[in-house]
C-alpha cells in the first residue's frame, strides 16, 4: 500500500517557529514519525512538503498512478485554494485532509474549509499524531 | 485511563435507518467496536447515548469527577448546543469531536460546528473507526 | 392506518395564553377536534406533546415500527432544531409540519424552518384545522 | 360560496413536463379534481392559469368584486413577485398559498416568500390535493 | 412641455382599499388633481396605469418620442423590476420618481429602491401631493 | 406658519466646492431662495447650518416648542446618525427629509438612510429646489 | 410575593469550574444571598437550576399559576433556544434576564439574546449581584 | 433544424438608446445578421422580442413542440425572473443564454444570473456576435 | 465614593415626549430619584446630560481624575459612537451601561451595543429604576 | 494574428478523469481540435497548460509583445485568483475567459467569476467547441 | 508650505491611558516630535485634538484657505464618520489619514475604515512615527 | 541592518501597463530609487519581484536568518492569500506592507487585507515614495 503525505505552506519552519502554537516538533521529527508508524502499518509511505499551490497540484496528478491514498495537511491553502480542491477530486483517491492544530479553536477564518469537502474524512488537532492517526485511517479504509 | 464516549441525537438507529448514508454497523455494533480498541489500548470505557441536550450536559457534568478524557459524536447538537458547548468547556477534561460521515460533504449546515471550538481535536469521516482514532488520540494525549 | 400527532413546546398553554395569537380552542379541545377528524377518515390517532426536544425525538423512534405517519407541530423548535430534523428523516414515515398560525405574518425568525425540508409537506395558518388538513391529506397520500 | 383559483407561471405545462418533479396529472386533471372537490363542498370553483404577474394581479382585481375566497399557487413568483404581494393585500380576501412540490425540499431560493406574509395561510407539497386542501380550508374558514 | 404619469401596479386600487394605508382619494382623484396643478403649470400631461412591468416598459419606449419628462409610481415594481430601470436608463429623459407613502416608514423591504438610481430625483410620502411636486420639479427643470 | 430648514455638515461649503456634484449655488444663494418661496407661501421660515450632530439635536429640541414644521437636510449624517433620527421622533413635528443630490445614483452607502423612517416624507435630486418643494408639501400638509 | 429563580444549563458548576470567568461562588452561595436579598426584600423566593430546555420551559408552565415574578438566567440557552422564549412570552409573567458575566465582552455569538426580546428587563455582568438587583427591580416593578 | 432566438426587455430600442453601452446596431441589423449566419448554418430561425417576462414564457411554451433549441438574451430579467428560469427548465430545449455587453464588468446586480443555471451555456461580451457565436454553438451541440 | 451618571442625547426631552415609550417622568424626576438613592447609599453624585457625542467623551476624560465609578445612558450613541467606546474604555473607570428601555424589545438596530463591551456590565428595562439599580450595582462593586 | 490559449489547472487531466463532468476529450484532443479552428480562421496559435497561478502570470506577461488576442479557462483559479485578474488587465490584450462546463449549473462558489469583469466576454459550458467559439470570436473582434 | 495635523477622539489621554496599546508618549511628546520633523523639512505647522465630529469638520473647512496639506488621525471616527469623510473631499486638499497603531491587529471594526477612500494615502502602525512619515509624504507630494 | 523588500505579482510590469493607475516609473527606477534611500539611511537592501505565492513564501523563509526586517507589497495577494499571511507571522521579523495606490480608493475587494494584520503597519497610496517611507520606519523602528 502506497501513501504520499503531503505538507502545505510554511510547514517546513515548524518547530522553529512559533512553537507555542504548532510544537516543537521540526517537519523532520514528524516525518520520522509518520514513518514509523507507516512501517509498522506495512504502508509504504512519502512525504513531501510545497509552498506552492501549483507545486503541490502537480505532485497530486504525478501521485494519480503511484499511490492508493493520500494525507494533505493543506495549512493555508485549506481556506482558498479551489484548484487544490479540484485536483484532489481529480485524482480520485482517498484522501485524508489532516491539521496539526483545532483550527475551530483559532481565528474564524481557519474554520472554513475549501478543500474537506472533496476528502474522506478530516483529523485536526493532535500535532504528529494527526498525520499518524491519518495513516491509521487510510489502512483500515484501504484493506476493508 | 477511564474514557467516556458519548453518541448523541439520533444515533441509537444507527444500521437501520439511513444505512446509504450512516452504514449498516448499528451502535450496539460500534460500542462492541469502541471496547476491543479500548481494550487493547488499556482504556477503561463507557458508552451513552442520549437525544436530549440536558441529558449530555448532565453526563459530562458527572463524569468530571471520573473520566479522565471523552469522546463525543454531537451529531446534530453540533450545530447549534451552545449549552452543550459551555458543557464541554465547563468540564475541562480533553475532548475529542468525531463524526462518522465527512460533515463538510453533506448540507451546507454540517460544515458549522459550535462545540469544536472547546474541544482538543476532531475526527470526521471514517464510520465507527472515527470512534477508535478517537480513542488512541486520547491514549497518546494522556500518556505523553 | 395509524397516525401519531405531536405537539412541540408551549402548544400545553393553548387557549389560556395569548389567546389573540393562537385562537382560545384548548389543546384538549384541538384533540377532539383531531380524534373525530381520524374517526371519520378511519384513522387510529394518538396525540402526544412535550417541551424537550429530546422527548420528540424519543417519540418519533418508538413510533417508527408502528405508525404509517406522523403530523407534527415543531412550534419553536422549528427554527433551530436539527435533532429533530434529524430524527424525522431517519424515522422515514411520511411527516407532515402543521403550524397553527401562518408563520410567515410573524416575527421574521418564524419564516425559516430547519425541519421542513425533510417533511413530505407544510401546512399552517389554520388554527386547529391545521391538524385536520393535515389527517385528510395523509390519509389521502397513505391510500394513494 | 365564490372560490377562485390562480395557478400562476409554468402551470400550464404540469404532466407533460419535468414529471419527476411535479407528477403526472395535466392541469385540466388537476382542476376536474378541484371541481368534483368544490362541488362536494358547496363552492363554486373558477380556475384561471397565467404565466404574466400582471395578468394575476388583473385577475384578482376582478375577483374583489365577487369572490369570497381565493386560492392561489404564485409558483416562481412566490419568491420575488412583490406587486402580487401588494394585490393579494389590496384585494383583502381570504388567500391561502398552495404549493405542489414541497418548497422546503428543493433550491434554497425556493424557501423564500415574499406573499405568504399577506396569506390567511399556505399549504405546499401534497401535488393537486394541495388545491383540494386549500379548499376545505377556504370552507372551513368562511362558513365559522 | 409634456410630461407622461405613469402609475404601477394596484395603483387603480386607490381609494377603496386600505385607506389607512394609502388614503381615501381614489386614482381618479389624483389624476384629477395632477391635471389641475399641470394646467396651472401650463403642461400637457398624459396619465396611465399598469400592473404589469412589461406593459411599463412599452409605454416608457412610445413616449420616448413625445414626452419631455416622465413622472412614476413604480410601486411594488420599485423593488425588483429591474427591467423597469433599465428601459428608464434606455429612455433617457428626466424622470421622477414618486411614493404616496414614505417607503422607510413600513417594511424593511420597501426601503430599497432598484429605480431610484437611474432617475434624476424622488419624492415620497405626500399623498396624491407627491406627484403634484413632481410636476413642479419636472417644471422648474426642463424650464431652467 | 413656522418653518425651520436644518442644513447638516459640510453644506455651508456649497457652491465653492465640487460644484460638479453639488451645483454653483452657495448656502446663502440657497437660503435667499428658500426664503422667497417661503415669503410666497407665507411661511415664517428659519435656516441655520449645522456640522456637529448634538448642535442639530440641540437645534431640534428648541424648535419644538416654536415651529410647526421642519425642513432637514442631514448629509451625511443621514447614513449613521441614530441621535438625530431620535431627535426628530421626539419632537414629533412634521419634518420632511430633503437632498440636493439624488442619493441612488451616488457611492452604496448614500441608499441607506436611518432619518427617514421618522420623518413624514423624503424629497430628493433637485438641487435647491429640494428644500422648495418640501416647503411647498409642509404648507399643503400644515394647512389640510 | 412570590419569585421563581431559573439558573440555566452548566450554572451548576459555578465556583467549581473556570472561576476566572465566572467566579468563585458556588451555587448555592449564590442561592443563600438571593434568599437573603429575598428575605429583606419580603419576597418569598425559590430557585431551581436545570440543564435542559425541556426542563425550564415545564418549570415555566407551573410557574405561571403560583409566581409573581421570574428571575431567568439563560446561559448559553440564551442565544438559540427559541422554544424558552415563547414560554417566557406565553406565561406573560415580569421576567428579568440576567447574565453573572458581561456577555458583550466575551465571544461574539454571547451578544445575540432570542430571550432578551420578551422579557421584562436585563441585567448582565455583576456576578451573583446580578441576581440581587433583579430582584429588587422586580419588587420596585410588582409594588408600584 | 429549428432554432429560436429571444430578445428580453429594451431590446427593441438597441442602436437608438446608449450606443455606448450597446453599440449602434439596431435589432433590425441583428436579426439580419443573425439571418445570414443561421442560412449559411442551415438553420431555420425565428426571432422575436418582448418587454414582458410573462409574453417570453408563453413563447417559450409555444415553441416547445417546435424548435429544436433557444437562444435566450433575458436582459434585465436575467437577475430576478425566476418564472422565466422556471419556463426554460420545463420546455427542456437545449438553450443558450447571450449577453451584448460583459455583465461582469458592470454594476455589481448583473452579475447575477437566475437563468444560466438551467441553459446549457452562456456567452456574453461579443455584441451581436453574442447570438452569431450561440447559434454556432447550438448547431454544434444538435448535429454532434 | 464620587459618581458620575451621564444621560445621552435625547433624554433632556424625557418625561414631555413620546411618554408611550419612556414614561412620564422628568429628567430632572429622574435626577431627584438618582440623588436620593445615592444619598442612601452614602454616594457622591453628580448628573450631567449632552445631546453631543464629544461633549460626552469630554466630559469622560474630565471624568477620570475625579469619580470612582460611571453609570451611562448612551441612548442612541449605543449604536454607532466608537470615540464614545474608546473613551470608556480610556478612563478605564468601572462604568456600568443603563437604559430606561428594554431595547431587544424595539426596532431590531436597538439591539446592537458598541459601547457594552468596554462597560462592567449592562442594566435596560427598568425606566428611572435602571439608574438606581446601577448605584447599587456600583456601590456594591466599589466597596467589594 | 496572434492568439494564445492558456488552460489553468487540473485541466492536464482533462478526459482521464471525471469524464462525466468535463467529457472524454484529452487535453491533446481539445488541442489538436482549436489548431484546426486556428487554421481555418488563419490564427496562429499557441497553447499552454499550467497548474500555478504565478505561472499563468508569468505567461501572460511574456504573452503581451506578441500576441493580439488571449482565451485562458482559468479553472479553478476563476473563483479567488486576483493577481491572475491583474495580470490580464495589465497586459490589456482583448481576453477571453471560457469554462468547458456551466458554471452556473454546479457548486454555488463556481458562479463568481473574479477575473470575468477584466476581460472582453465570456463563454461557457461547450465542451472543447468554449474555446473554438472564443477564437472565433477574437477573429470577428480583432477583425473588425 | 502649511500643514495642518488634527488628532481625533481621545488622543488628548495619550501616554497616560492604555500605555500597552498607544505608548508612553503624551499628546505633547507627539506634537513636540512633530514640530522636529516639520522644521527639518520646512514645514509651517500647526497641530489641533478635538473629541467632536464636528469641531473637526469646522477646522477642516477653516483651513481649506490656509493649509497646504493635512494629516488627519481620525481615531474612531474612521470607522463611521461620513460627515469627516464629506469634509475631507470637499475641502480638496492632499490628505493623509495616519493611524497610531496597526488596525488591522485590532477588533475586527477597526479595519474597515469610511474615510481612507478620500484621502490620498494611510499610514499605520508605527506610533508618534506616523505622523512623521505622513509629514514626509505630503513635503514629497507637494514639492513634487 | 538589512532588509528584504519584495514586490509581489504583476509589479514588473510598472511604468509599461496602466501608466493612469501605477504611474510612469518603472520597477527598475523604483528599485533605485529605494537603494538611495536605503543607503541614506545606511540600510543593507535586496530587492526582489515574484508572480507566484509560493516564490514568495520561500523568499521569505530564506531571509529569516539573514535579514532584520521586510517591507512587502503584496499586490493582489494581499486580498486572499493566507499562506503568506502565515509566513509573514512565522517569519516574525518586522515586516511593513506598502501599497503604490491608494487601496481604499479602488474596486471594494482592495479594501480587504488579509496580511496587513500580522505585519507591524502599512503604508499605502504615496507611489514608490510608499517603499521609502517604509525603510523610514523600518530604521526608526529597528534602531529605536
Amino acid at each position: 500500500m502506497n501513501v504520499l503525505v503531503i505538507h502545505g505552506p510554511n510547514l517546513d519552519l515548524l518547530g522553529t517557529r512559533e512553537p507555542h502554537v504548532y510544537g516543537t516538533a521540526t517537519l523532520a521529527d514528524i516525518d520520522a514519525r509518520i514513518r514509523r508508524v507507516a512501517e509498522a502499518l506495512k504502508i509504504d509511505v512519502r512525504t513531501v512538503q510545497h509552498n506552492s499551490e501549483g507545486a503541490i497540484v502537480d505532485e497530486l496528478h504525478r501521485a494519480a498512478a503511484t499511490v492508493d491514498g493520500i494525507v494533505v495537511n493543506p495549512a493555508a491553502f485549506t481556506h482558498y485554494a479551489y484548484a487544490l480542491r479540484d485536483a484532489i477530486a481529480a485524482v480520485g483517491k482517498p484522501t485524508i485532509e489532516v491539521h496539526i492544530t483545532n483550527v475551530h479553536a483559532r481565528e474564524p477564518f481557519r474554520a472554513h474549509s475549501v478543500t474537506a469537502g472533496v476528502c474522506h474524512g478530516t483529523i485536526a488537532g493532535f500535532g504528529a499524531e494527526s498525520y499518524c492517526l491519518a495513516l491509521r485511517a487510510l489502512a483500515d479504509l484501504l484493506r476493508r
